[in-house]
């Protein structure tokens, strides 16, 4: 298999975990996820970046994806440096030393008995 | 951080924003949104033209989006030079001094109890 | 404002248009839609074809987006070769004389109540 | 009608099929569906690798796509060399010996009455 997909620097800018669930958790749990595909044959340590309305960037948060393995992380649960406030407009910048495929995920189960994604590839800035 | 990060001129050709809402205000309002991602140093000082079906660009909106940071815009908040119609078609373009990211969002809670949501990454035109 | 934004070829692989609707009719009419941005100052006169997983592809169809305007167009009306039917999967290759965008959204009301979006920005080809 | 239109590599990240529907099957199934686009003259025999979060990529699971000609694989039905276990996150990577164009939907039906989609072209990573 070919080793090199993708860019280094991905770009999110419209991210906010919707901020409750009315639904079982986990798997109703509301979210924004952020799905990286690394098909390289090295390990990718991503850092990413969270920039807000209101304040400066926090970061770099680090996030890795194995060699030839994807991973998909939930924004709720990235917490160092610190925790990603619900219902808080954010965007993010992923940067990789290898070339990845970043896709973005929003689960929103606010509303009893609903589910509701939306979805978008990042923007591959580099 | 890296300060250029994107295009300066982006396309969203499907807007309407959804008439009505079935569920409290404001959380479940139905609103279409750009979502603007400025990672540079400089503040980001945005036009936005409107385009519609059946009468000339209507613009531009100013959109000021500061330096290292975020803007969530509502386009039922856009109101001069004039408020964008409920459930008017409309396609946008924005345009910028420096490199940005456009990511658009609607949310339509027309029907009682529900949340639909959809989502794209605008067209970096240039 | 600039006249020359976009590409000439548009491709949309995952059509399908759902079949029912089970909420008030014609906003809640399920459809697949094609959303046109034509920015130049030039009426952009488009054609479309139509793919299909088991007969050779249909068309043209023709669609004409003014200067400076949008369309948005559900694929439910088009009917000129032929309608494209409900349920059956298709894909699309939209030509423009002139740079254009073009966005695809579906909205999926088959179930008593409920709004399902889906939306993606088109392949731009060429 | 021209015949070449896209890219040979494409990359979607972020795949799931989410598991269980709670509306009646086939039209509700919840499934994640790749729908493949191919312009060209000639047949398009694809493969696809999946890559997972804890074991090696599977795969390559062929994918033929007609001349002139669309599919939309439904990756619940991929099954050789294994079954795409539900639930379970991938990653995917579609190659092509011609240029096609990929789309990613996902329909959710895990709550009664419900149906959720979403959607992304996906990435043309050559």
């Amino acid at each position: 298999m070919m080793t090199q997909l993708g860019a280094r620097v991905w770009v999110v800018p419209g991210g906010r975990i919707p901020f409750g669930a009315a639904s079982p958790e986990p798997e109703y749990t509301s979210f924004d996820q952020l799905c990286v595909l690394n098909a390289t044959d090295a390990a990718a340590d991503l850092t990413v970046d969270f920039y807000y309305e209101d304040s400066d960037p926090v970061g770099p948060y680090r996030l890795v994806v194995g060699a030839r393995r994807i991973r998909h992380v939930r924004v709720n649960d990235l917490i160092d440096p610190e925790a990603v406030r619900l219902d808080r407009p954010y965007g993010c910048v992923l940067r990789s030393p290898v070339p990845v495929v970043v896709q973005f995920l929003r689960q929103d189960t606010r509303r009893p008995g609903m589910v509701a994604l939306a979805g978008a590839m990042a923007y591959p800035a580099e």
